[in-house]
């Protein structure tokens, strides 16, 4: 397992962790100073400015992308509804592409307001996951499905396990040796599964996992959504983890995701880069 | 599937949806006169009193047990408090058999305070499962393994999925026709599941449902442990679920277990119960 302290490259900051405290300028040359190779920006901090001065901002602070984030949720109660998503999604994949992002961080969503289907909503994240892979093909951005803890499944994700999202990507792509559909491994979302370790090696054997995401879950968590630890703080064995990822082949970036209302997005923004940068050496 | 509307020997109460505002024995005159077969007490309404007494004041309203709440937590740092954590399900199996329960439902646990190891606390588990099967069978009480959500895998259950209850269950009683042990299916814990109408399938076909525990999922969901919801309030379809569990061949009791701490516990519990039965009817 690669010692983060000693490969910044690989370490990645998800720009949600800092609160959204500050213009996306600020935030990337923050970033670049507290000894990080990566960044992932969210659609909140790119959708209405220039893009491309983003992306040349990035690349002059010698960070890279390591994700874009995220997707608009998927299921909608009417077919007017459901092909708007999916349009915004396209769009978010063209911004994907001009940020040099290699992958598209998907959010699937849950149940649409008014809905018990979720059967329903699984198939319609399946069929538009699959028109989204052709667009991201086209623009050269690769599709990543995000699986969420199960406590999200009503509001955010109807996609749940990493063995979920794995046989979602069988059947659109096939088996192929360089695929452009794959998944994001979370710490949070999938700490607590018992299968986590057969399905973390499926995924490295399949070229699946576009994406690690590190934090912790804190006990108690007071906070369902927004109440996530720093790495080390809580109960997830995050280096357990990682090992796993790492030994199923996956050498791309550890980035760290942090929800945080009352504790870290409080705090100034170069606290927490460098308490990251520390704890993915120590904790991750 | 049954019409619970007409079928009161299946409709079954726990408890804890009436928020311990009275005695049991107050408890149990109310559930016998609004139209419940069943009833499930918990251990601190029995613990310390005269367990006959509360046996006979059951069968004399003319109720029948459907289960009995539940297991210390298993998962232990110390040898020590492993074994006394398995002492008290010993004792509380005896009492589980002197009210007639056909089944002692088990919430295993999660991570002892301080520890990040999962896998550990899942091994604690299976051994002690093992050894308080030994105890029902000599007792006559079956063990029902309640999975639980997987939000409530750091603190209350290490045990989040119907597979991995059904694994366990096939681990430490090889398959049978008349098993001992079993799994308490209950909607809140796994609507989610994408595997449910496998699993589900599964766990008639080898005769492990022991119990039907049904309630809502509330949107939003105010507290992740108090805030569930009445049948027909959230967004599980608990008629599917339902049907999917009497198609596996399921005949046992629908209980319904409301935790709701700022809803229906501040309520009469005469009129929790009127709506309880009602929504048996209308909306389970």
């Amino acid at each position: 397992m690669r010692d983060l302290g000693k490969h910044p490259e690989a370490c990645s900051i998800n720009t949600a962790t800092l609160g959204f405290q500050a213009p996306i300028e600020t935030v990337i040359d923050a970033v670049a100073r507290a000894g990080f190779g990566g960044i992932a920006p969210w659609r909140r901090e790119v959708e209405g400015h220039d893009v491309s001065a983003i992306a040349r901002r990035i690349r002059e602070a010698g960070l890279t992308v390591s994700g874009y984030c995220r997707s608009t949720y998927i299921p909608a109660l009417t077919e007017h509804d459901y092909k708007a998503n999916v349009a915004a999604n396209r769009r978010a994949i063209d911004d994907a592409a001009a940020l040099g992002s290699p992958c598209f961080v998907m959010v699937v969503g849950g149940l649409p307001e008014g809905s018990k289907d979720i059967s329903g909503a699984r198939r319609q994240v399946a069929e538009a996951t699959a028109l989204l892979l052709d667009h991201g093909k086209n623009a050269g951005v690769k599709i990543a499905l995000e699986p969420l803890h199960p406590v999200y499944a009503a509001e955010r994700s109807c996609l749940s396990l990493l063995s979920e999202a794995l046989d979602l990507c069988a059947l659109i792509e096939g088996n192929c040796s360089d695929p452009w559909l794959g998944t994001i491994v979370d710490v949070y979302h999938l700490w607590w599964d018992p299968n986590l370790s057969r399905d973390l090696a499926r995924a490295g054997r399949e070229n699946r996992i576009l994406g690690f995401h590190a934090c912790d879950w804190l006990v108690p968590t007071s906070d369902i959504l927004n109440d996530r630890g720093m790495m080390g703080d809580g109960v997830i064995d995050v280096p357990q983890i990682r090992q796993m990822v790492e030994d199923s082949g996956y050498e791309g970036s550890v980035e760290v995701e942090i929800f945080s209302v009352n504790n870290w997005w409080r705090r100034p923004i170069d606290e927490t880069l460098r308490t990251c940068r520390e704890r993915l050496a120590t904790s991750t």
